[in-house]
């Protein structure tokens, strides 16, 4: 059983789930399934060692999968769960853990890194995600959707076999409320949407352009908060990824194919974060957002003082990152 | 050379603090300096190695320090720096690297453990830290202050040899004036101090309180954002840690050199950071809110979820990592 709680002096909700605890990373090296495939339970032949498959996209031949998503068997959030608010005293809140948790498998293959992986598939799993989004907000206690992955044990990742997460949530997180407050405040200045002028301004300035094809572009932020910092904007501004056109995902999985490739050729395969931004319930057709995916390299560790102050030191500028990326041929 | 650039989109200012990239902890693992005593740059004998002395505490004996503080070699700010902001086009914005960056060695003892030095040493520590803040601040260029300590690689420290820091900051952190703003509002509302009522409300639960003397008192806050998390609070309110009341620091240390040992005999010796919470500038003699010391394990990494939400998963409830803090006799 999850719950959340409510930190009153920064308007947080924190998830508690002690079941999390047992996942194969809190494990002993020698107790953790994801070493090899023949123990892995993300790869074909052991789909009984996982939850119940909640979509799939088959092999042609009709004889396997390409794609599955499953429950997360150590789930953070739980559909069975309420979502009632319950106050104990004058400060303390507390509210049941109802949402989803999903894993997305990537691939049959054990160990295929993402931008090895064909364009047609990446456009798949993206897709997928699209799909499943959708599908998760019709609940309507779900307020908000978090899509991202981890690469790598740095990352935080449990199990090897390549894999993206979904969590949809009963709240909206207050970060999202922050960004939100500052584009609406912008739109409301200059009646244009925020995330756009930064793109055209990226697009202008140059040098912290990394590729970019007919619908999507890919920026390393003027103000990245880590190293090798990438952001894939779309062209067509959508608040929503839930209303991003499927159609433009080919070009978003060949870009995001080059800009993995360019990494992982550029800094030995680092581990990374992948994170998907889009606006919470309700907001799906506000004109001062558009949806954007963060890659965060997990070079550097944040310590007491990001802890501590919410800020950042960063100890490589985007545009030297961008320039060293872009002599990665891939 | 630091600058800062301002994020437009949340309103962060992220250091960019290149030099850093030659820090110890970023070399390969051949060349770090900390292994052994012989190579320490903090260690008693090499202080030519270090930049210049900013204070000591010396030995009753005249021979000798208890504990020094000097110029971090790889400084994130620095006050040579300007503090100008400069426009770049309509949305980009930086400024100067100006502030501080200080080192506090701990004890001239390489391996000594903040909870296993005598409660006289650690009171040193901490007015030693009080001094520090209260004269950095006579700069009018510095506009808050980050005081934070690193304990373990997975906490991102440097130099094993033990030691806090200090960064003074040209500009207050958003995560301050987040706190800030909540803070205001539960005083405009209930003409209360919001972290007062929080301690008030924890001593009368009882069931996260760790341990308190008479001017102290550690909790495991209701809505933790990491395991184990320890919050020390002062009984006597003070919005400033540099309003703090010097004579109280015996007790201060007492009580966290006994959080201190409960963690280490109790999670054997866990990596954590050490960060202390006050106002920025200008807020020092506000009633609305109460400086503190927040103490957190690094017993689980942050993923895409965090990095994507700002929220957090945390897998074990305050009552039950304080149950077994309790039960650490120390």
């Amino acid at each position: 059983m999850s719950l959340l709680r409510y930190d009153v002096t920064t308007g947080d909700w924190i998830i508690f789930a002690p079941e999390r605890a047992l996942r194969p990373s809190r494990q002993p090296p020698e107790k953790r399934p994801a070493a090899t495939p023949a123990l892995c339970p993300f790869c074909p032949g052991q789909e009984a060692m996982t939850t119940k498959e909640v979509f799939r996209i088959s092999q042609p031949s009709g004889d396997g999968w390409l794609v599955r998503v499953i429950a997360n068997k150590f789930p953070a959030l739980r559909i069975e769960d309420d979502n009632h608010r319950v106050e104990e005293g004058r400060l303390f809140r507390r509210m049941g853990g109802c949402g989803a948790h999903e894993v997305l498998i990537e691939s049959p293959d054990h160990e295929v890194y993402l931008g090895h992986q064909p364009t047609e598939q990446i456009e798949r799993i993206l897709s997928t995600l699209h799909f499943r989004f959708n599908d998760l907000m019709q609940d309507r206690r779900i307020q908000s959707i978090i899509i991202f992955k981890n690469h790598g044990e740095g990352a935080g990742t449990s199990i090897r076999h390549p894999h993206c997460q979904i969590i949809a949530m009963p709240v909206v997180p207050r970060l999202l409320r922050l960004k939100h407050r500052v584009a609406v405040d912008y739109f409301d200045q200059t009646g244009r949407c925020l995330y756009c002028d930064i793109l055209d301004d990226e697009l202008a300035a140059g040098d912290r352009l990394l590729v970019e094809n007919e619908h999507y572009a890919a920026v390393l932020p003027y103000a990245s908060h880590v190293p090798y910092q990438i952001r894939l904007f779309p062209k067509q501004r959508q608040a929503s990824f839930g209303r991003a056109d499927s159609r433009t995902f080919r070009a978003l999985a060949e870009i995001l194919k080059t800009v993995l490739l360019k990494l992982h050729f550029g800094l030995s395969d680092p581990d990374y974060n992948m994170t998907l931004n889009t606006v919470p319930r309700g907001d799906e057709d506000e004109e001062y957002f558009n949806w954007h995916i963060d890659i965060l390299p997990r070079l550097t560790n944040p310590a007491g003082f990001e802890l501590g102050s919410g800020m950042a030191i960063n100890i490589v500028l985007p545009e030297e990152a961008c320039r060293n990326l872009r002599r990665v041929a891939v």
